[in-house]
């Protein structure tokens, strides 16, 4: 594993660089590209980011001008916020044996490059290509500062979840410092919804039972929901999520009927209470916060039990407590 | 106007402290008396926070082991995050005359005591505390960090607000460098909603009229709706900023009946687009992101004529740019 010093220095000692972003790209990967990607050429380099056949428009600015449609010979392949070769677009999964260095922040990632730079402690991977560009001397500028601020931003939800660190918020205001404007960027990326999860949501709400005084919420969802609400069926977010985030909920969960006679059940909770135990009631598992489960069963039965161990599990944390 | 150095030699050469805290209070001023209050304490200093009769239970345990009921004679009194001396909650309204010092951070403040530090630059009051805090050579410990973050951090929206600068993620960084666990604080802070507003927004949802391909907004509330929905009055939140949160809304207003025969408009745009200008139309103003009319007449009447006003302006902003 190597540190940020010696990562700079490897980058430092070599040129012409292509870089490689995970599919269904998120803020993090293509900040981490982008920037990294600059600051090479600051450095006098050959840099590129891989075209990302995933790319959504949300994100797309941030690689203008920085694309190559195909890896030219030579190339110095380098993944960033990348924690298995299977993750990489359609186009660049022949590539992943070719990839030199490898610069990740997550928790459970697989070892896959010759050279490696990992930091589970890192909220977003562009925490991590902040370090780095301070180690190459590259002072950060606008654009610079926009693809770390992005990266950042996204993967700490706004610096509300549990991984943003004091590092991650003295990135943020090294991005402000080097002239950034966060506000538009913030007020696009936390501060619009989609109608369609808002509808779904709406709808979620005149369908959700509250038991146990309202702090268990429980959705049961027939399987023609969506279609009966004209909303595409990978629209309309994270319902479970969104049950949880009602005052005084802790524990929440929708248990949806599936056109395969499986019901699928996902399940979220505030800290103090676990989701997984629950779920592992129903063939599943995840984390405390958030899990998953299923069975082959009527749905609503399956809500009855899902919402017997669900009021089981709340009432016993909070007996302990 | 004071320096913030002068401000901690001002405090560190007297004793025997009465920090006032502003009516309806909020997580800046009940964070400002609590990080000023610790603060001093470490200095073996005499502090108290006035007790604030309109406190509420979410900031509450801020003040914990630091209030005192009333003033003693001999008291300094301290004023943070008090714009303007009738912005005292009413039991302290008698003491405005008597404050010896007032620091704050609002761009529209009232000077009215001897001794004032004011930076209107800071996203939240706290960001002033924090420094004058360092000026007195006291290190946070996580009581001082966990008030200062609540203040930062409400004052800030959780770092999104365009008032958030490199020096709001510096206290933030600072505060967690002294051990605050600010996970819990944000998931209670930002990532809660109560039932009765997420009913209102869905009541909103079916009931809005989208204007000009969804870039308009707008929402006739008939005088009943709330009663209708089992919805106390002073509940429901933001609604107009709500409809201005969906996805392609550049514009949005509610237009709400009232007992009175006065119709009420609320409306709320992203930058670029100015409702002040529209709701000058309508015998209000406010700001260009935010503002408000009304008018003596039937609220659909006036809803069309909104809604024509809005998209006209809309328009206009969109071809202009």
């Amino acid at each position: 594993m190597m540190t940020r010093a010696e990562c700079a220095r490897w980058l430092a000692s070599r040129d012409g660089f292509l870089i490689l972003t995970h599919g269904r790209p998120d803020g993090d990967t293509v900040g981490c590209s982008a920037a990294l990607c600059l600051a090479l050429r600051k450095l006098g380099k050959s840099a590129f980011v891989l075209e990302n056949e995933e790319m959504i428009d949300k994100y797309a600015p941030l690689h203008e001008n920085l694309t190559q449609k195909e890896p030219k010979p030579g190339d110095i392949l380098v993944s960033v916020d990348v924690s298995a070769p299977h993750l990489l677009p359609p186009a660049a999964l022949p590539l992943a044996e070719k990839i030199q260095l490898r610069i990740d922040h997550h928790y459970t990632s697989t070892s896959f490059a010759p050279n490696e730079l990992v930091d589970s402690a890192a909220a977003a991977c562009t925490e991590i290509i902040y370090d780095v560009i301070c180690e190459l001397g590259v002072a950060l500028d606008e654009p610079i500062a926009r693809a770390l601020y992005t990266g950042t931003a996204t993967d700490s939800g706004c610096f509300r979840y549990s991984s943003t660190s004091a590092h991650t918020h003295l990135v943020a205001a090294a991005c402000m410092e080097a002239g950034l404007d966060a506000a538009p960027i913030n007020l696009k990326l936390f501060d619009t919804v989609s109608l369609n999860s808002l509808r779904m949501q709406a709808w979620a709400i005149e369908n959700t039972r509250f038991l146990l005084d309202g702090r268990v919420a429980l959705c049961p969802m027939p399987k023609d929901t969506k279609e009966k609400l004209g909303i595409p069926e990978e629209e309309g977010g994270n319902l479970s999520g969104f049950l949880r985030s009602i005052e005084g909920v802790c524990m929440a969960a929708t248990v949806r009927e599936t056109e395969e006679g499986v019901t699928m059940i996902s399940m979220r909770s505030l800290p103090g209470f676990d989701s997984s135990a629950v779920c592992a009631l129903f063939g599943g598992g995840g984390h405390k916060a958030a899990a998953g489960g299923h069975k082959e069963a009527p749905y609503l039965e399956v809500a009855d039990e899902v919402g017997r161990a669900m009021c089981a599990a709340v009432e016993q944390a909070w007996t302990a407590s």
